[in-house]
């Protein structure tokens, strides 16, 4: 079955949710655990990316910027360009502390660590 | 343990997958399935709820507004101001369906059907 994903920009949280995410050099390096969403707005805030057994720090979520995530096909995973140490030094917490405080601490400290463009000041 | 999810306005995909649909009777007429993401964008398409069993239409999806969806704390539930019979005639499709054309054609005519504000259009 062609796969759906690569053919269209609307892709559903369950698919998502379990997507391997690995290093440009094609190591598995975590998997997308959960993905954060603005009640009041109809915004993304960011995906919960699971590095915890690979990097060595159990049971953290790494909140990443949406746009940092490109999926690859022939990967079957997100290729992201950062290193195994990049991700180490990464804003990681609990569920709970990623939600806290709106989730607006994680997401300005995850958008300020991966360089991300802010979603929520863009002026057109 | 107090819900976090009503001090909050960042809510895990995971919370929102499986949570109960009900009319404004407190009757459950569905659950959301999943939630449809932009890949390209940072926007929440819509969500997408399963009425199946309960309307009679086996194996339908149907595409909701995200701002439709305002949870309710004591039903524990998506609260809804619509009828059994609107819901029935609402836009509805499979999976693969509603992602087609970039997920644009259900977007379309479920925030025409359900009279939401149309998020992509907004120019502050």
């Amino acid at each position: 079955m062609p796969t759906i994903s690569g053919h269209t920009k609307a892709i559903r949280a369950r698919k998502v949710i379990g997507t391997n995410v690995k290093d440009p050099s094609g190591k598995k390096i975590g998997a997308i655990e959960d993905v954060m969403l603005d009640k009041e707005s109809n915004d993304i805030m960011f995906a919960v990316a699971g590095f915890g057994g690979l990097l060595g720090v159990a049971e953290k979520y790494h909140p990443m910027p949406w746009s940092a995530l490109e999926f690859n096909e022939d990967q079957d995973a997100y290729v992201v360009n950062y290193t195994r140490e990049q991700l180490q030094g990464a804003p990681a917490g609990s569920i709970d502390e990623l939600t806290r405080d709106d989730g607006m601490l994680f997401r300005e400290r995850s958008y300020a660590y991966y360089k991300e463009p802010r979603y929520w000041e863009s002026t057109d």
